[in-house]
């Protein structure tokens, strides 16, 4: 049974949809900016803004950790809302049970900014850090829902472009079909507390240029060959309407003979690892997460 | 002429001003909760969330800090929004130009909670406080506009119980006037942006359960005594409607013979001091402060 404390991420969504109806963008981002209340402030963790290359960011350094590994978190709120702010806790606390440093960037939001904007700013952010000195194998893309989508296309990108690739991928509750095909979105309908069709569409509306790019591969990652593609670790709650979309990534990749590891934890909400420092769920997805990502970076 | 960089503060108060008309009291908290915004994350400092007594509330670290003394820091909001959250940034600023710890707590609320809950959570923090071991005088009351006003209010109220008094109170900001008689509540109503008598009306109408509260001293410190007060430093902006409010509490404290500090920063809006790591009279203003406070908490 889902514990006590993990519910408040399933109280929480459930005020939010209550009050989304007819919301505007702004108010709908001053919520989804709150994200961060489900999250635990994680301790011996410090913080600090930087501009990387132009997309604004802010690094979470675990006051023991490897300076120079990175997970480059990119966040979730379907590509239009959420921020470094929201997520900061949330990547801290991955930070600090890998022992690394995460940089949480603020890649450009839609509809002001549409696909393939947000993709670009990742790319911007791997190439900045090796810039900066640090290697593709000590770095980790990690994200969760929309960020999640982020975190897969963003080396399928690279990988596109000749460059290299980071060397394992974290996908949080990934949201990666822009055609609202998976099962569960009808089955789980009735548990997940928030990500419903039409919250979905209206991001998709946001996001996409036009029917064409549901079908991209960079925009769904449904659609993508992995041939060649890091290590992967899908993380996914039960209850979510995007359950299928973390199964179907790890068909694809297991298909590919990428090593891949698909962790559902039954009962759970969409990105229940927000409940961090909070429910033992998420501790416990994270400190799985970490245990499989550290030895990815040469970390013991 | 004001920085460029703290304009960022009266663009946000005007946008904000611009929602308010009508908003709800959950949109409402929602939007003043991204008050942190205008804060540029302090390096350097580490977080911890603590059950005081009660008082849900956050460490703010500086990694090199003395962890004996402490900035019980209450935050702005009108006592009906605002948070710890909303806050950590600019106390963790604080903490860290001191040298010092702080400790954001969430009192709580109005209008589910009218005076003096809120006062009486400051003094359940402060006998928590020593009941952990740190001692009275190296304590300091810190917090912004209605924050400011308990950190007035709190010594006022420890005395009245024969309570030991903190070592020193730093008000930016306060708002103490709950009978809104401050000449400049009209004279500058044409440059700050966000404290209108309409918004202030609205904060009085949700703290105080009836007119006789309006000249409570508690609640209105303009009206206290302050004889044997703990030094007071008050930071203000030369363009808040509240200047009025910072003006008369130091010509009560300096008649009452404490050692008073009026700072008024020219041009400056509502707690200007969120600029923090982005605008220099921000950090100037907390600069001083802290050249002020540490000798009063026995640091060097």
């Amino acid at each position: 049974m889902a514990s006590t404390q993990s519910l408040f991420l399933r109280d929480l969504y459930t005020e939010w949809l209550g009050r989304m109806d007819g919301m505007d963008l702004p108010t709908m981002r001053d919520l989804f900016e709150e994200w961060h209340l489900a999250t635990i402030e994680p301790s011996g963790v410090t913080y600090e803004e930087v501009d990387a290359a132009g997309v604004p960011a802010v690094w979470a350094d675990p006051v023991d950790g490897a300076s120079d590994r990175v997970l480059v978190f990119t966040h979730g709120g379907g590509f239009v809302v959420g921020s470094r702010h929201s997520h900061r806790k949330l990547a801290g606390h991955l930070a600090k049970a890998v022992g690394a440093r995460a940089l949480v960037i603020d890649y450009r939001r839609a509809p002001e900014h549409r696909f393939p904007a947000q993709i670009d700013d990742a790319v911007t952010v791997h190439g900045w850090l090796l810039d900066q000195g640090f290697t593709p194998e000590h770095i980790a893309n990690v994200g969760d829902s929309a960020g999640g989508n982020l975190a897969v296309s963003t080396p399928l990108k690279l990988a596109a472009l000749g460059k290299p690739l980071p060397a394992a991928v974290v996908a949080l509750s990934p949201w990666l079909d822009m055609e609202l095909s998976g099962e569960t979105l009808d089955t789980n309908d009735g548990t997940d507390a928030l990500v419903k069709r039409a919250v979905l569409q209206g991001m998709i509306d946001s996001f996409l240029s036009g029917p064409g790019d549901a079908t991209d591969p960079f925009a769904n990652p449904l659609l993508a060959d992995y041939t060649g593609f890091p290590p992967v670790y899908i993380s996914v709650g039960g209850h979510e309407t995007l359950l299928d979309d973390a199964r179907r990534l790890a068909e694809l990749t297991e298909k590919a003979e990428i090593e891949t590891v698909l962790d559902v934890v039954p009962e759970q909400q969409h990105v229940f690892h927000f409940c961090a420092g909070r429910a033992p769920e998420a501790d416990d997805a994270i400190a799985r997460i970490a245990a499989w990502l550290r030895p990815k970076l040469g970390l013991s």
